[in-house]
């Protein structure tokens, strides 16, 4: 039977990622491709002991019957506590939805916001899957220019101007793809010109606690003197993103919509996952964002000295933390033509142009260092750089 | 300020359902509203004994980092032979896809199908969430008549002829909100018609093994001819609601679809949720439903004794299985006004007009049995019987 989709599924495929990841099984790859957390990390042993107390407790029965599709009362108390760390307070537990993960914020922000041909501006470059999901509610995606102190602000008001967005998406803090995050001042501009235009903010911070060096700068809603700005953050990257589990923070009005929203999706967030977070986040997030922080700082060093003497061509960003180095290879070069190329060599990367909404960048490169060791990074980087110098003329 | 939401959310509000569950918390409720699985026989040992296991072997890195939409590879496995139960044979792992809980089953095929205005056909009266979704992709919902064998045939293809719905969305094993299942004769109808006018079929099956009396029927998916039928069951009213698990079962190109779909939605399901079901269908399953099975079925005779005795005007349906008894009372009365009432007097129900997608059944109500002892239902019953009978003339 010929099936008639909906013209959303038309443009909509596998985000290159997810597909690539299929491709580097091969245990000999040394993989720069992924956004994972080091797998050595993963907090087996505290999950399994929270989980193992949680289901021989008064829990258990609770944890296996329905929710509500705003999560638990008191898993949400947790959470008006957690974000007070970026600087966001004064609110109660009416303002928080719990969400399976930040993908899912985004999702449901768009499902209440977007109807078919909105705008939502993006940092150029952004978060792959942000570009796949406006496609699925077949909105357009407009690139902001940026600089290393985060949006270029006249470039972000000509553009509001000229395109009348419903939203404006960006990941301010250790940013996907380029690991930069935006100066304070920056943010507090972003927050004034939305507010003066009446363009919601979604602000997506999955990886704000991996900070290894320089100053910590509050959220981007924290300096929102409007209601304007919904924050999502996921535990994804510090405790695990198995689980699923994240939490969505705005205005009353637009949390109850994303909450029907919710509701209509999934009905609600595992209860499992949900007080798993809870009590990690109570009893050792601390601990362990403290274990993680030089191992990663580590893996960032090896990767930046590595790409600073393999590929000095190479133009690069600086993150202070998260996941992520991105840069441009000279223009001749496209990065993916070369991909396959460096797959042979048993090294992966993204091709940075994935990440552009209005196209370009074929030239850059989005290189993770959490997920390898500094041996395999120094290994890998010299391959690549190897491979890249001999295509260079 | 003012918030320009999608259109699509303008009509969207939460279900009556989750909106009453919240009035519902007095202990002194005897509630006939939910829909929820019987609290005491929700299998925490076994949960607990499963995810033990599973957290100290080796099956904890999985758990605890990121999965792949489909879900994981031996789960799909172990669905695979489940739905074999049901008469679905012939399909590999490509054919299934592992949700989050049923209803992300149903807005999954929506996403993939349904442009704005698209109609699609439902049972008259239908799942009430159905209608909210539907209403979240600005689709159509019209009602096709029903009978006791299943749903009027004439009248399915008067409606496909006169609508060219995109798809039909059917519960045929003791329907939400009915109890009632269509017969085999019509199953091959609806899918001898269905295949006929190239019509997709959902085909939502939450509650099947849950049968206390009667003749077993395969699913509506095991008697299409076309590759137009996708089979949707949930671990919710078996295992446990919490933990947010089901399948989808389809051709491989629509699964395919799906699953990108779903990518965008959450990513993937929950890991720990997944394989905690895994294990409990291959290990516990059997036992558990068998085990359910004598409480469940003491608690529908109850209920429709106790209808019989004291409300001997409800004209109601004749359950098997499943969760619900549906019924009319005299024309003269208006379920949803005496709702206040009723919870005066500590009985709740559902007031059936909010499963008609085309208005209608104001004298109609769904009553729940599974979460009340047989001593509450009579007791609740006794009640409601009194109330009711007191508005008649």
């Amino acid at each position: 039977m010929n099936i008639r989709y909906a013209e959303r599924t038309a443009d909509l495929n596998g985000t290159a990622t997810r597909e690539i990841f299929k491709l580097l099984s091969r245990p000999e790859i040394i993989s720069f491709a992924g956004g994972l957390p080091a797998s050595d990390l993963l907090p087996e042993k505290e999950v399994a002991e929270i989980t193992e107390s949680l289901l021989s407790g008064k829990d258990a029965k609770r944890i296996l019957q329905y929710g509500t599709s705003e999560g638990f009362a008191d898993f949400r108390e947790t959470l008006v506590g957690y974000v007070k760390q970026v600087g966001i307070d004064g609110i109660d537990t009416d303002n928080t939805l719990v969400i399976s993960g930040g993908q899912q914020g985004i999702d449901l922000m768009c499902k209440a916001l977007l109807d078919k041909g909105d705008t939502v501006l993006v940092e150029q470059p952004t978060y792959l899957a942000v570009l796949q999901i406006l496609k699925s509610y077949e909105a357009k995606a407009v690139g902001v220019n940026a600089n290393a102190d985060g949006l270029d602000i006249d470039d972000l008001e000509k553009k509001i101007i000229a395109h009348k967005p419903k939203m404006l998406y960006v990941v301010p803090t250790f940013s996907n793809p380029t690991g930069k995050t935006y100066s304070r001042a920056n943010r507090e501009k972003i927050a004034e010109i939305t507010a003066k235009y009446g363009v919601i903010v979604l602000e997506d911070d999955p990886y704000g606690k991996l900070r290894f060096s320089g100053e910590s700068v509050n959220s981007l809603k924290s300096f929102a003197a409007e209601d304007n700005t919904v924050y999502i953050t996921s535990f994804s990257k510090l405790v695990s993103p198995g689980l699923r589990v994240g939490v969505a923070v705005g205005g009353k009005e637009i949390i109850r919509k994303l909450t029907v929203c919710k509701q209509g999706t999934d009905l609600h967030t595992s209860n499992l996952s949900q007080l798993i977070v809870k009590r990690f986040v109570e009893e050792y997030l601390g601990e362990t964002v403290k274990r993680s922080i030089p191992v990663y700082r580590k893996r960032r060093d090896a990767m930046t000295a590595a790409l600073d003497r393999y590929m000095p061509f190479f133009d690069r960003t600086d993150p202070e933390g998260g996941l992520f180095v991105f840069g441009s290879l000279p223009v001749s070069l496209n990065a993916e033509k070369l991909l396959p190329k460096a797959i042979e060599h048993n090294v992966a990367y993204i091709q940075g142009s994935v990440f552009f909404a209005d196209g370009g960048g074929e030239n850059t490169v989005r290189l993770n260092y959490s997920n390898a060791s500094a041996e395999q990074i120094e290994q890998g980087i010299r391959a690549l750089g190897s491979l890249f110098a001999s295509y260079l003329t």
